[in-house]
Parts: structure tokens; C-alpha cells; sequence
């Protein structure tokens, strides 16, 4: 397997069993599903899609490899099918058309981040990566917006890598969360793949491996004589920064990684202040979030720059979000039917949708989930092709460009959704249209249910 | 890049840059780094050692590549370096020694999961990636053990990769909830990396891919009638199951993945029985985790195994562990000095240590975290050897067998500790040898701040 991991077996074995079905009783309708987010969490008031581009390199570079097949052949559950099945899996490529939001585009619940219209096999076979990279990546690009937001312009640094999911979560997580707002990432790969601008000097470890304290500060100041930040809480934070001032040393920066930041940043600063180094920057870290870096600065602590490693690269208070992929529509012999699920608790709206956004004097005003062959010319539409027989229509956009973008659309958004706490939420609804499909679609399907019940 | 992810570049820049002040300063003592957890979640009372067949593999692996070199080359923190550091990383190899926990041993806080000695500029880079794939894993697992525990004896799958942290969260969880006791996985790709057995037939787009609910149960039954697992849920779970009564089919399992899980199992239960399906089993899934499961099989739920998603594959309740990576000791021309760091909040041990387990009649009584040269010929010493000059000294134990350990090591806790809801925290103490030392270089650290202060 080669990174990003574009192997057909990274999805759920019933998206295979599915196929095999499919292919064996020749029911091959081209079929249109949604990716969308049933709910925003309770501290979210919004998300920012994100993923996209990695989502259509994998479209592009799905593949099943011969030792894949005959693991599939292997399997018992596979065991009835013959070669023609295996024989269809081995030249797979995904052919479909894809709509989507654009990357750092706000989305609420219910709304598509994206629409996959293909041959039915291959629209369920990718549904699992779609989700898991859509899903996380929207997850914490929203958790970046908001950790930037309670800095208040202050840069923030991801530093969550070694904290998140695996090591692909943590490369991934330095993307999303640049996306989101973020200003860069301790991240080497992440700088080189995405060009997120990459972050950090020295570890408590580089302190504690020199018998004297002010001896690694003095050697690495030496050696990075503009980028130190000299981490100062290794042993005793205020002691350590005495050491600095008298020796004479002007670091950059220097780095609080434990204790009570507030007070000690106040006393480091007004030493560094009273010795003339008013040029040395405070940057904190060590079990930050949105919520303690608002209550910091508050509390008018001296920071000018934050990183942030677990709350960010895990989005540790909401870790999930209730990413759903779902069958919209089935087309085949030039007649669409219509799909819908409306068992108790969780109702799917059926048909292709767009979203029109609204707005007034420059602030959005709400949403309205429609049919996408509904028009309300003075809103905008945010779903977008982007794929069409398996190519996509463009290059993907700088991720500077998309940080932009995102930051010009949350400016947009009214004010309650901005803040960290929810307030009013955001307004959207579902159109005439569709609820009214929605309800002939299950009037249909009570009738069919008491005949054949 | 491919996978598994080598590359040297998945680390923190910090990891890079004190290379290369190391490597300028012509400083290169061996140094011990160990790598633990501080302290357990307050939702857990174990944790499961997991990640180390993975870690193994990336120290043997890691290289840098030119591509990569050259963009070290150009970051503006590294310009001031000469050609020979690059030099030094185009022959990069780990070759250090690696002492570990063996996957599946129960672990607690404070003590190592796994010991890195070697070159201090090797031991650093391996950090970042260290922490997050044995992090991840354990925690994966420990939620596993968990899942499994709760559903006693009856089988758990884990259904998460669509809501992982990023396709590759979603593979290496599908090992580690197996591990943990899980049954299996509805992750391909991880069923032919690792053996996971499995799972997974359809969903409910295959359903609503037909116009009729029946005519897509029949079609599915008849191309896999030993292993169709019916989802009723898609419209009414009821009339779903009274169709499948009344058609005559005989499923070997039926799915319910929505509604009040537990009336409707016993209801389907019911009226299965009543209709001589009594061989017909009940599958749930939708949201549930251990305590969910506990509940419901508390009040008699007739299920009789369970799919587990979110909660599991992003451990939902404890989403991230306080894993670190701690400089213990550095070796130079024979002498050791010995490390730790003791500021306000966050003190660490010095010297390279051994757990030692104590146990009386089968039942493990308590661990002490020891020097590595103390002896307890009473107590099992928990790390061994794993690798030396780079390489592993034994193949990776197969993960049944690592399953298998951890079930028989589980069941040894003590049983305040095998209970989902904590009771009293299983013993753990810092030896007197190891106390002494801290105080030691605490009072030496004392004596050198007031001399340099």
C-alpha cells in the first residue's frame, strides 16, 4: 500500500458483498448518495468541510491489486461467486461524478458535504474512505476555526502528532487544522505534503540532556540565533527566565509548557520587560483549548502565541461527528426512482439536493436544503462539480488560498454561531419540494408494505 | 510515502532541529527514553499495551528520503547548517535497542510501555511516531476489552473505520479492538494486513436500492445463504421481520440498527420463535458502547451480537491518553548521568526502570516501577528486549496469540478492576531505589540552580 491509501480493501467488507450482489443479479443502476453530517455536536455551531482533495485522489487512485483479489477470493463469504466477479474487481476504477462544497465552505447538519452519482458498485465501495476522511478532516478544521478564534489573532500552533490517532490522523489533523485557521504545525511531513507553514525548536528533553540549564540555552541560542524558544519550565520556570536575563542571552522566544501560565507569563513578562527585552515573545503551551486560551487571555495573561496539541488534533471534546453517506436516487433505463429511509428515529431526505445560502448585507442569513433542480436566484449554491467520469475538473486549490477563503466565510456567518459558545443556531430548512417528496415517498412505501405485509 | 508511513519526516520539527544542534555540537551521548502513559482516563481502571508490531516496524523502516532532505534544506530554521548534517541524514538508520511491554499485557500509569536507547539524535526523531501509533493503539484497545467485557461472550465487530480518525485510524483500530477481544472487523484492508476476521453482509442502501424491502432480502439470502444478516430497519423493523416470516426465508441472522433495541429484539425474538426461526439470530448495532450493551442485556435484550462503531474505533469517552516520551538517562564515554524533570506540575522519574508484577493465587496483586538493576525474584519483570542495534529479535507474535494473552492476563486483574465503572485503582509504587534517585538529582538540581541563578 502506498500513502495517500488509495487500496479499494480500506472499506467495509459489505460494501464487497454488496457488489457481488449486485454484479451477480446484473443490477447495475447508476446511483446518487449523500455525505453529510446528521447533527453538529453540542459545542459546535459550525463545521468547515474539509478533505475534499484527498478525497478525489483517492477517487482517482482506486485500485484493487491482484493479492487483494485473492484475498477477497479467500474469503468464505465470497466463495459462491465465480472469476467474472473478481474479474469485474481487477479492472474497478472509480467512473463516477462527484459534487461537493468547496474546502473551508461553513456547513450545519443535513447539509451534503458531497454528492457521488456512479454505477452503483462503485458509489458504495468508496463510501467508507469518503467518510472517514470528510468526516474527520470537517472535524477538525471546525475545531482549528475555533481554537484560532479564542486566540484572537495570536498565532496558534498544532502541536497534537504525537497525540492523535495514529500517525496518519496526526498528518492529516496538521491540514485541517491550518485549514480551519491555525497558523502552522510541528508537523514535518504536513510541511512538506500541504506546505503548512511547520513550527518548533527545542524539547524539555535537549534541556535535560546538558548538566546546566543556561548551558542548552546558551548552545542553542548559538546555533538558532533567530528562531530559539527557549522552553523555560523544564525545572523552575521563573528561575529559568532570571537565567536568561542575567546572562545576557535575547532570545526570540521563550516557551511555558506547564504551571499556572496566567501568573507566570504576568512575572516572566514584567522581568523580561524590566531587563529591556521587550522583544521576547511568551508562548504557551501544554493542555490547551478554545475555552482555556479565552479565559487566559482574559484574565489578561501575557501570551503572544499558543500551541496546541490534543484539544486540536482530536477534537478532543467532540471526537466524532455523525458522518452518514446515503442513497439519494437510483437511475436506470432514463427513469429516476427516488430513495428515502424513514425508520423511527433517523429519516433521510430522498432525491439530489443543493444548498442555497442566503444573505443579508453580507451576513448569511440561513440555508435551504432543496432539490437541485429547484432555483432561488438570490441565494448562492455551494455544492459544486468537481468530478466527472472519474477525472476532477480542476486542480485542487492552494491551502493558503482555502485557509483565506474559510476565514472570509465564517466572518460571514452571524454572530452566534461565531461564538465558542452556541447561541441562536443557524437557520435551515428543508424546501417545499422535498419535504413533499419526502412525504409521497412514504405514503408509497406504507401502502407497499401493507400489501406485502 | 507508503504505508506503513516510514517516513522520517512524521515527527515534530522540534525533533529535527535538536538534531541538528546535537549533531553541530558534536553532542551525542546514547540516551534512554521511556515512553508511558501519566495516568489513566477516569473511565478506565487498565489499560492494554498495543502498537508495538507497528512500532517495530517503522524503527526498522525509517528513513529520509532526498526529496525530503531538500526541504529540510530550504526551511529557514535550518538554513545556518552545513552540508554534513544533511549528509548525516541521508544514512539515517535507528539502530538502538528497544525494551517494551509485550502487546496485550495490562498496563497503568507511569509505567513504560516501551524503553528507546540509542543515539540521542536517533531516539529523538522516533518520538513523535512512537507515541502516536502505541497511544493509539492502547487506547483502541483498552476500549476493546471494554466493548467485549460488556457484551460477555457474545460476539463484538467493530464497525468504526467510517467514523475513525482517517482511514488509516480506521485500519490499525480494527487490530487493536481484536486485540483488546473484540471479534472481529468490518475493515477489509485490516482482515488481510493483520488476519481480523471479517464481517459484514449489507446495509441499508442495498435495501433501498430495491423497490420492494422483501425483494432485496430474498435476492440477498439466495447469494449467500449461509451468511445474509438481514437489516430490518429500514422502513418498519417489525413488518420487516414479519415479511421475512411470512416469505419463508430462514436467515441466519437478522440486523437492528435503529429504534428501542431492546423491545424490538424481544419482540423479533417472539415472533421468530413463534415461527420456528428459532436458529435465526438477532445482530444490533447504532451507536452503542459497553455501558449501552450492559444495559441492555440487563434488561434482557435478545441479542445475540452486537456491531460496535464510533464509540469504539475513536474511544469515544476517552478519546486521547496522556502518553509521553521522557528522557531517563544519558551514557557518554562510560559515565551515566541520570535525568528528570521536576517542575510544578509534571515531575518524571530518572534511570531506565522495570515493572514488576506481584501476584498471589493467580490474581495480580500490584506493580512496582523499579530501577532496572533492582531485583523482586518474587515478581514477574514486565519489559523485555525487543530489539538490538535496530532490529527485532523475534518475529511479532501472531495477533490471535497477542488476543489470547490479554484475555488470560485480563481475567488475572483483580476484579475491581475488570469492572467497567472503576472501583479502587490497582496498586502501583515507585521503588525506594528509584525514589532515592529522584530526590538525589532533585537536590542536586536545587544546589546548581542557586549556584547559576
Amino acid at each position: 500500500m502506498s500513502w495517500p491509501l488509495h487500496s479499494a480493501l480500506l472499506t467495509d467488507l459489505y460494501e464487497i458483498t454488496m457488489a457481488a450482489a449486485y454484479f451477480e443479479s446484473d443490477f447495475q443502476p447508476t446511483a446518487s448518495f449523500e455525505l453529510f453530517v446528521r447533527s453538529l455536536p453540542p459545542e459546535r455551531s459550525f463545521l468547515l468541510a474539509a478533505g475534499l482533495e484527498q478525497a478525489l485522489d483517492y477517487l482517482e487512485g482506486i485500485r484493487f491489486q491482484p493479492e487483494e483479489i485473492e484475498y477477497l477470493r479467500r474469503q468464505p463469504v465470497l466463495a459462491n461467486f465465480d472469476k467474472a466477479f473478481f474479474e469485474y474487481l481487477r479492472d474497478f476504477r472509480f467512473t463516477g461524478e462527484v459534487w461537493a462544497l468547496p474546502e473551508g465552505t461553513p456547513v450545519f447538519g443535513e447539509e451534503p458535504l458531497l454528492r457521488v452519482t456512479a454505477p452503483i458498485i462503485e458509489a458504495q465501495i468508496v463510501e467508507t474512505f469518503l467518510l472517514s476522511n470528510l468526516t474527520f478532516q470537517t472535524m477538525i478544521a471546525s475545531k482549528g476555526a475555533r481554537v484560532a478564534a479564542a486566540a484572537a489573532g495570536r498565532p496558534v500552533i498544532d502541536f497534537g502528532t504525537r497525540r492523535a490517532h495514529g500517525p496518519e490522523a496526526g498528518f492529516l489533523a496538521a491540514r485541517a487544522s491550518f485549514l480551519g485557521g491555525c497558523t502552522g504545525t510541528s508537523n514535518v511531513a504536513a510541511g512538506m505534503r500541504f506546505g503548512v507553514p511547520i513550527f518548533g525548536t527545542l524539547a524539555h528533553s535537549y534541556v535535560m540532556a546538558y548538566d546546566d540549564e543556561l548551558e542548552a540555552f546558551r548552545r542553542f541560542e548559538e546555533l538558532f540565533p533567530e528562531h530559539a524558544v527557549l522552553l523555560v519550565d523544564t525545572y523552575d520556570t521563573l528561575a529559568a527566565v532570571d537565567k536568561i536575563i542575567h546572562s545576557g542571552l535575547r532570545p526570540k522566544s521563550i516557551r511555558i509548557d506547564s504551571g499556572d501560565l496566567c501568573t507566570l507569563s504576568q512575572e516572566a513578562r514584567r522581568r523580561l520587560d524590566a531587563a529591556g527585552l521587550n522583544q521576547t515573545r511568551i508562548f504557551a503551551s501544554g493542555d490547551l483549548n478554545e475555552f482555556v486560551i479565552t479565559d487566559l487571555l482574559a484574565r489578561d495573561a501575557k501570551l503572544d502565541a499558543f500551541g496546541v496539541g490534543t484539544a486540536l488534533a482530536t477534537s478532543k471534546d467532540a471526537p466524532s461527528l455523525s458522518g452518514v453517506y446515503k442513497l439519494v436516487d437510483l437511475v436506470s433505463g432514463g427513469t429516476t426512482s427516488y430513495r428515502a429511509k424513514f425508520s423511527e428515529e433517523k429519516v433521510t431526505y430522498p432525491g439530489r439536493k443543493q444548498v442555497f445560502r442566503f444573505q443579508t448585507a453580507g451576513t448569511y442569513t440561513g440555508d435551504v436544503i432543496a432539490r437541485d433542480c429547484e432555483a432561488y436566484p438570490e441565494a448562492w449554491p455551494l455544492l459544486a462539480p468537481v468530478m466527472r467520469e472519474g477525472r476532477r475538473l480542476a486542480p485542487s486549490p492552494d491551502l493558503r488560498q482555502i485557509q483565506e477563503y474559510a476565514r472570509q466565510e465564517v466572518a460571514k456567518l452571524p454572530e452566534p454561531c461565531r461564538q465558542l459558545r452556541p447561541g441562536e443556531p443557524y437557520a435551515v430548512r428543508f424546501s417545499r419540494q422535498l419535504q413533499s417528496l419526502l412525504e409521497e415517498l412514504r405514503e408509497r412505501d406504507t401502502m407497499v408494505s401493507k400489501r406485502s405485509g
